[in-house]
């Protein structure tokens, strides 16, 4: 069993920091793509990708984003926040095999309003800036543990014809 | 075959417009968590989101976020854009059933940088703002078509005994 970890407004301080990495897969990109409905070639068509300024398939920005939003609910403040709003920056494009790592750093503590403001920098696995942007997020009331859902499984199938095999 | 198509930078103006809608189900939460790593139990387990103010699961705040990302990619400015930065804030958390529609304006024309703003609205079934925020894109430089890849099929395995069934 997998144990969350939250953290309350009042036991964050400004310089309170999250970490949180992932691997960007072939998997990450078709769940993606099916969940947003965003089927742009570029990030499934490699034939297509290679005539752009890319000159290859990318992750969809979002979900580099999406990694940012994961770190805050799963990591710091954890589960019991809510997420009020989020600015980001796109700098890089992301690629299969690709690590990314989301580094998060309370800036400003609002005591009146209950929110923090969240320094957000993800990195590739060069050290290069990807996505970066500050958070509000407003923390859960107390400092808490929650057991962590197990996902079901997923099974991606596979048609030799399709464009994003390319 | 489906076909995307893409507005260049000369071909839109101030009032353009672009519209994409999705209903959220079970199977698009469960996609969204394991291709970001979000497990927050607030969106897989009833009984602890039950206990939230949000009184039951809610869906990722980026996956409402990604749908913008799919109008900007694949109907305006569609394929061949550039996604630079978006603002973001979410208002009201969304649900199993619930219908969001996106509704992206062009507000905003830069000549010299060949970039665009573009005012982002997503809205629910009840015409309630669930989240908004400017975009910032380069459009493509020649307006085209492209074929619109064919994912693979997803299929998810339940196990019954997952907290995410709850």
């Amino acid at each position: 069993m997998t144990m969350l970890k939250s953290t309350s407004f009042d036991d964050l301080e400004i310089g309170s920091q999250g970490t949180f990495s992932k691997t960007l897969t072939e998997r990450d990109i078709v769940l993606f793509g099916d969940t947003s409905g965003d089927i742009n070639p570029l990030h499934f068509d490699e034939e297509y990708a290679s005539s752009t300024m890319f000159k290859g398939r990318v992750a969809h920005g979002m979900w580099s984003a999406g990694l940012i939003s994961t770190c805050i609910g799963t990591v710091m403040p954890g589960p019991g926040s809510i997420y009020l709003g989020q600015e980001l920056v796109f700098k890089l494009p992301v690629r299969i095999g690709d690590t990314l790592t989301v580094s998060l750093t309370v800036k400003e503590k609002n005591d009146r309003r209950k929110f923090v403001v969240i320094d957000c920098q993800v990195r590739n696995q060069h050290g290069k800036l990807v996505v970066c942007g500050d958070a509000k997020v407003m923390p859960p009331e107390v400092s808490a543990e929650v057991e962590a859902p197990r996902l079901p499984d997923i099974q991606i199938e596979h048609n030799p014809g399709d464009a994003w095999k390319h």
